[in-house]
Parts: C-alpha cells; structure tokens; sequence
C-alpha cells in the first residue's frame, strides 16, 4: 500500500510524525508537507507563484519534502510531481485541534484529503481535539486500523472520511461513531488594538463554547469521548432547494 | 437595504467596482474587499496575524474598505468590524474567471458568499466566465435585478447563490437556468523548471477543456449561453453514505 501523508500544521509537527511512524506498519509512506505552518488555509492552492520542494530530516534522517506550498497544493505534488505511482490512500494529519462543523471549511488539513478525493485516492483527514498537551498515540493507533481496513473497503468515488479523537488515553475512548458535521455555528469577533506606532489592527478571536442538540454531531460524539468519523463529500449543490429555486423569476 | 460586496481580485478590480456601483440602485453598498488580488485561496481566514484595514479611493473618491486579509476575513469585518447595523445581503465578485465546478472549491469570492451565509446573511457569488476582454456590464445589472429580488424572497437558512456568466453581451444571453454543480474534473500538472540559480521550482498548470455529459451543471450552462444560478450550502456530510459506513468496522 502506497500511502501520501500531508498536514496543514507543517513538517515538522509532532502529529504528523506520530502519523507517518504509525502508518510505516501498513505500506509505503510518502511524506509531502508544508514547510511551515499553514492552518486555517482552507482548500488554498498556489496559482501565481512557483513552488519549491526541499527535502526535510527528522531525527537524523530522511523524513519527507517540505513544500512551500499549502495542504492542497502537498496533495497534487506528491501526486503529480513527487511519487513514482499513484498513492493508495491520502492521509492528512494528525492535526492539533479538531476540525469539526463549520470548522473544516477552513481547515488545511480537511483540504488536503479533500484533494486526494478530487483526484480519485480514497483519503482520510485525521485531527486531535486539543491545542495544549497533545497525546497523538491514540490518533496514529486508529489510523494504522483505519488504513488497514482500508485495503478490503472502497469509499463513494467523491466521499472521504474525517476523524476527530478527543484527547484522552486510547483506554479511555468510549468506542467510534459515525457522524455528522455539527451545523453549531461558532462566536468569533475582532479584537481592535492599536500597535506601538499609534495605528489600529484587528485580530480575529471566539468564545469556543459551542453546545450542539443534534447528538449524531462530530462536536458531541469528541465531547463525549468517541471517535468521531464524518463521511463528506465535496458537492455543494443544495439539490434540495433547485425546485424552490426555480420557481423565483430569475 | 444595506449591502456588504467583497471580492477576491483585490479592492482595485474591475469586477467589483462595476458591481458596487451597480448595486448603489437597490441600497446602501459597503465595500470591503483584500487590498491586492487573493484568488485560489478557498475558504482561507486569518487567525495567526491581524488584520489591517485601510480606506481606498477610485476615482477620486471614497470607495471603502481595502484590508490585508482573505474575502473571508473581509465579510467577517465588514459585519462585525466595519458595518454599523447587519447586512440584509452579502456579494461577493464580480469574479474574474468562472466559479464553476469543482473550482468553487479553490474559490476565495464563493467563500467570501460562504462566510456571509455562515453569519445568516443571504449571499451571492456571482463570476464571469472569462479571463479576456471582460465586459462586466451585464453581470452587474444581473447582479441589481436579482438583490432587488432578494428584498421578497427568502433563501433557506446555510444556502447561498453561486452566479456565473459568459462574457457575451446582455442581448445575446439566452436566458438563466438553475443549475447543479459540475463534477467534471479539471486535469491539472506541474510544470518543473529550473530557476535562473540552478534551482529547481514547479509550477502548476492545466488543460482546462473539460467536457461535461450533465446538461443540468454549471459549467453546461455558462458555455451555452445562459446565466447559471447553483444553490449550495456548507454541510459537506455524504449523509447518504451514513448507513453504508456504519457497516464497517470501525
């Protein structure tokens, strides 16, 4: 099993070597990763400028190509540009934070698998719902079973999983659920601050306390203790509403 | 009715200003829009460094707010930041280039009409399918006709419109059809190249002719003349697939 690794929390994250050591058990890993931080990006991809791939060690040793690049873009070079055959499976993690409701919109690291998914690779976006003290033991676990049944499974052509865990021992972990994308909407606003040479700046912040009714949600399976696993896919027609639609005199 | 246009070619577009200034016939307009071109940068926010913003004439005049941000930050600013009471409608565009298809995905002006609706504004994307000689006329008056309309009508709550035209003139289009999104793939590579240094760079290219069996796309529409109007919405859950993966042993 060929296997393409990418995150959006760059190469030299913890949660993607936690990935890519795990995942040497199940096949072939190829590493393709920005080169620095690259969060909150969203399905970003770099058409006017050039990008550079370097290799990256880590502990001494060949670890995989840092790109200057987004997620998205890791995804069409490790495919395109970088491995010799096509990749078996996409796996885009271990992100620090969970990329849950309207929250993967945004996500570089959802981005990523979603690219594997638009170029035909059955892919996995995997992310830890914490950002202070991250055990990714339990994540990498989960992902070397998911990977494995992956060789006997076949996703929808246009459908890829996304994963949450909460961040608690694998002993802890009350079992896996598949869900929804929670449709909780978050509270962000903008801090106006004044910098030392007198002029104003903003910067985004949020009270992240969503609470969720809809108990099938990927935000209330992580708080629960599950192991959250989304099924999404990348039409966004609203098929629903067309005949709504079609009766306004457009 | 107070309206919020953003865009992702930058506040100095042509795009934008054939739209503002259309749409100062159906209410107050309020420009808030990135200070230079942001395409291809998806639904990407700025959380990590904070954001500026900054008045920006044309013409001589005041013609709002020009920011270092992404068209998301832009609709999160100009309704939380910069608006002093919600607006009843967000437009994003007018874009340079279709938004059609899977490209919607890489798109910042959808995602600036995507932010808008995640914050409960009725939303708009609306792009010309031509990257030469645009003639943005008889998309900005498209774009009057149909906020005027929004002033009775009620899009369901997390859907916005993704609007795209050919450049021909108004007299020659042949109508508007409500459409789905085209799941035609675009066959994208990197060019590799070496720099003036002897260094190696790539750069991504395509072949952008696709061909699509589904009358009822976008992308059908938009090349035979018509105006297309796609609902979409932002809960990517493949709720079909749900039974299916229950089945597995996760």
């Amino acid at each position: 099993m060929e296997i393409l690794i990418t995150n959006d929390d760059g190469i030299y994250a913890e949660g993607i070597y936690a990935l890519a050591c795990a995942l040497k058990k199940v096949g072939n890993v190829t590493v393709v990763a920005p080169d620095t931080q690259r969060s909150a990006v969203g399905h970003a991809i770099t058409i006017t400028d050039p990008l550079r791939v370097v290799q990256a060690k880590r502990s001494g040793k060949f670890f995989g190509y840092a790109t200057s690049g987004t997620p998205a873009d890791c995804v069409k070079l490790g495919i395109k540009a970088i491995m010799k055959r096509q990749p078996d499976l996409v796996v885009s993690g271990i992100n620090l934070g969970g990329n849950i409701g309207y929250n993967i919109l945004y996500s570089g690291t959802v981005s990523g698998a979603t690219e594997g998914a638009l170029l035909g690779i059955p892919s996995i976006a995997i992310s830890l719902d914490t950002f202070v003290n991250p055990d990714f033991s339990a994540a990498a676990a989960y992902a070397v079973k998911l990977a494995s049944g992956m060789k006997k499974r076949r996703l929808p052509p246009g459908t890829l999983l996304n994963v949450n865990l909460p961040n608690i021992p694998a002993a802890k972990l009350k079992g896996v659920r598949v869900t929804n994308q929670s449709k909780t909407a978050f509270n962000d606003w903008f801090d106006k601050r004044t910098d030392p040479h007198g002029q104003t700046y903003y910067w985004m912040t949020g009270d992240f306390k969503p609470e969720d009714k809809d108990l099938a949600s990927d935000l209330n399976a992580v708080h629960a203790g599950y192991i959250s696993v989304t099924p999404i896919q990348f039409d966004l027609t609203d098929y629903k509403f067309i005949p709504g639609l079609e009766n306004w005199k457009l």
